[in-house]
């Protein structure tokens, strides 16, 4: 054996270990806080009728084409090694639309979760991966105007209240932005450009916005102040429809009108949901880089906590642009979304009108460990109830078999249950390997003579006090019922 | 919009609609299923105190170099897009040893539920793809000999049982199996190539193996017969035990003694278990192709329940070799692992022992479901429990805000409601939505001018009959807890 292994470790240099850049591994603490959100996720997507899809990490290159405008150089693509060309799903909404399509589905509620994949600048401490899980909720049907998009906002209320952050769903809409811009005097082909630079204006300045349309889009700098007019504006949604109204030669323009009736429509939806107005942020310089949206789009900011507040910036926030005086802090945005009603139409006959949301969970993740730790402390890893231990005297045997024994019966009634792999473990290795496991059963020859073990709660420090104490007597068959009692 | 639409239409030729080869979505009942799977198998992991451990879907490609011998062809390279060159996973044993090494664990009981690649050719119906789902579970450390070994057999035989589903494990022990090669004559530099051959003596007959180890390895033919007579043996443990000690000539060499040692160690642990003599069979035969185990390696084999015996083969099964008279249903190992002592040793400077399993779950899926479709049909795709419809007179304005608000209730209660996106739905359609759903509340303005609502159980065929019987009526504010009365 150990000849076999040196042949081994002979034949090449030492391997680099690590995970590729941009890439981790999961486990412990992280992966049980992960999982939390997952199911609390879940549950919500459930609660509204929504069914999962899973769809392969790969699609053909063709399906991913012409998607993503200029991330698609971010797409990893599989080597050629014979046969199609893959490449590693970039986001779940592609996939689920050439899903929709290639199965003529009319209409569904899906949810996914999933790993997607962006050969980005990594940014590990706030969050930004290069393998990152997405979560997915998306409506596609042909339904009346606004009702599943309010029913998306309702399910990020829902989803942020159950996992106890405070967040503002920022809102715009793009027929309103293409309204905007065409008022504004946009010419009809720079229009994405123009809107791609104004999607900017969470990180950088009007100034540098505005520079970036002039100099580098060729727009007059006319139109550039006449858009840096209207995209100041945010507030609540009555409030920006208002204002909206009161502008005669924007609320002329067809698309502006429409626009504006949906808002109306989602005020009046989103109060029978029960979702507060202040959640809402109408942002008139809300773009959304991608090209597929039409309608209503939108972006989760979580807002730091009142607790986080007073302390500490959360990890990795910088301060954003003042708005209001208040300085705040953003972590970037955390799900986002919006109408796309023509990408399914681009992969076959039918067009199926669509809504979603995607959740960033990294970054909520991210968030909400930040608190956890502050909070909490140190969380359990494994789920373990029960250690099942040995002790005894001079000629002590280790009682191995009838440790397996005891474990059995516990497997049997559902019970989490581990015992040291040794054969004759030492009774202080045992209490540390329980250190994190809230019940004892220990075995000792007189005690199985008798037909008994002793049951003992663990976790006041399990140390020798732990130890001396050895916990009530429990005859066998009694066991698991009375471990069951405790667990309760 | 449709300008829009058509633009993009004529962007390129139509895409092809479908998954990379080998590969397929998953959704409905489909998914429900393997859900339901992943969930027994994932409970009893926790219940023997595994913790979850994900990895990216990638390595670095000289993480999985020299682990696979000639399988490494069906790696998954990615492109060389610059950075790191890296490829898909081809299992999740080689990542886990990675881990392993990078973080210096020296215990651990983990488990991974994840897509792994391999570019083989596909054979979907018996459930063989090029992404496909493992579920493994590992014990890495120092512990006394053949515990943990027998604990990965319990947890198998619990998994099972969980599922309902008839196997056979089936038992060999490597250094047995070098023992035997040994002493039959084999040289030390061929017994790898000679143990491949041996592996296919489940899928192929003797002569052609033999066939295979003469002409093509260059083994004396009468060495390839000796190894004949002792692979040929398999039965309970108790029984090929004697028959390896009885064989003076075999039980002189010391790997033999040793494995022999091993398997009387594990039976009277498997005893101890409570893991049933007749799921076992001690296999002489079995080699397993990786290169990488070092002791114990097993594969659990599904039996065709007497059910499935009485009317038709399973799905994908072959008729195999004949054993003891009876001609078996085969549909290739559903699980498979054993003992690798020296793999994390590759990656680093410490030698940590591991014994697990992989449980392949896409073929355990294809075998449920064959044997579902024949016992149940159908089943609920969506978890849904109240549709949330109206219905009115001639000047009935669809309620929909009053629709809204009750879902809201039940939303805010955790009930998983739905009801129709539209503003003035029809009753039928209402109905139809709600086929699969167990309750209906039912607006009527007349009903909710008192402050009230009708409550219905649904399903019972939910047509006719169904809209004109409308169900109790109930106050609003009790609409919550007498569904919950319902639904319990």
């Amino acid at each position: 054996m150990a000849s076999k292994e040196g042949k081994e470790k002979a034949k090449g240099p030492a391997v680099q270990l690590k995970t590729p850049k941009g890439t981790r591994d999961w486990t412990g603490a992280d992966m049980i806080l992960r999982d939390e959100i997952f199911t609390t996720i879940t549950d919500v997507f459930k609660r509204h009728g929504a069914v999962p899809l899973d769809t392969p990490v790969f699609e053909l290159k063709e399906v991913l084409a012409g998607k993503y405008g200029e991330d698609s150089r971010l797409i990893y693509d599989l080597a050629d090694q014979g046969g199609e060309l893959t490449a590693l799903r970039y986001d779940l909404t592609v996939p689920f639309a050439r899903w929709l399509a290639m199965n003529k589905v009319q209409q569904i509620k899906r949810y996914q979760i999933a790993k997607v994949y962006r050969r980005d600048q990594p940014a590990v401490a706030r969050g930004r991966m290069r393998e990152f899980y997405q979560c997915d909720f998306d409506i596609a049907g042909v339904y009346d105007r606004m009702i599943p998009d309010a029913e998306i906002l309702r399910v990020i209320y829902e989803i942020f209240e159950a996992l106890k952050e405070q967040i503002v769903i920022k809102l715009n809409h793009r027929q309103i932005l293409d309204g905007i811009f065409a008022v504004s005097g946009v010419p009809a082909d720079k229009i994405r450009a123009i809107s791609s630079a104004v999607d900017k204006l969470d990180k950088v300045p009007w100034a540098d916005v505005k520079k970036e349309m002039v100099e580098e889009k060729g727009l007059e700098e006319a139109v550039a102040d006449r858009i840096g007019e209207y995209v100041k504006h945010s507030g609540d949604i009555p409030t920006i429809v208002s204002l909206l109204k009161a502008d005669e030669s924007l609320f002329a323009n067809a698309d502006i009108k429409q626009g504006v009736e949906d808002m109306e429509l989602l005020t009046s939806f989103l109060d029978a949901f029960g979702v507060p107005g202040k959640k809402i942020s109408f942002d008139l310089s809300l773009c959304r880089g991608l090209d597929y949206y039409t309608g209503l789009i939108f972006e989760v900011i979580a807002q730091p906590s009142a607790a986080a507040d007073a302390t500490a910036p959360a990890a990795g926030g910088k301060p954003a642009k003042k708005k209001g005086g208040a300085e705040e802090i953003q972590v970037g945005s955390i799900a986002a979304g919006g109408r796309y009603d023509n990408l399914v139409g681009m992969y076959g006959k039918t067009q199926i009108p669509c809504v979603g949301i995607s959740f960033g969970v990294d970054r909520i993740f991210t968030i909400m460990k930040a608190k956890r730790e502050k909070e909490e402390g140190k969380s359990r890893v494994r789920e373990t109830d029960v250690y099942v231990m040995a002790f005894g005297g001079g000629n002590f045997n280790g009682l191995l078999k009838e440790r397996m024994s005891i474990a059995r019966r516990l497997w049997d009634a559902g019970i989490k249950a581990e015992f040291a792999a040794k054969t004759k473990p030492r009774l202080p290795q045992q209490f540390k390997a329980a250190e994190d496991v809230p019940l004892g059963v220990i075995l000792g020859e007189d005690e199985l003579a008798n037909g008994q073990v002793r049951l003992k709660q663990l976790g006041s420090g399990s140390g020798e006090a732990d130890e001396k104490d050895r916990g009530q007597l429990v005859s066998e068959d009694d066991l698991v019922a009375e471990i069951k009692k405790l667990l309760i």
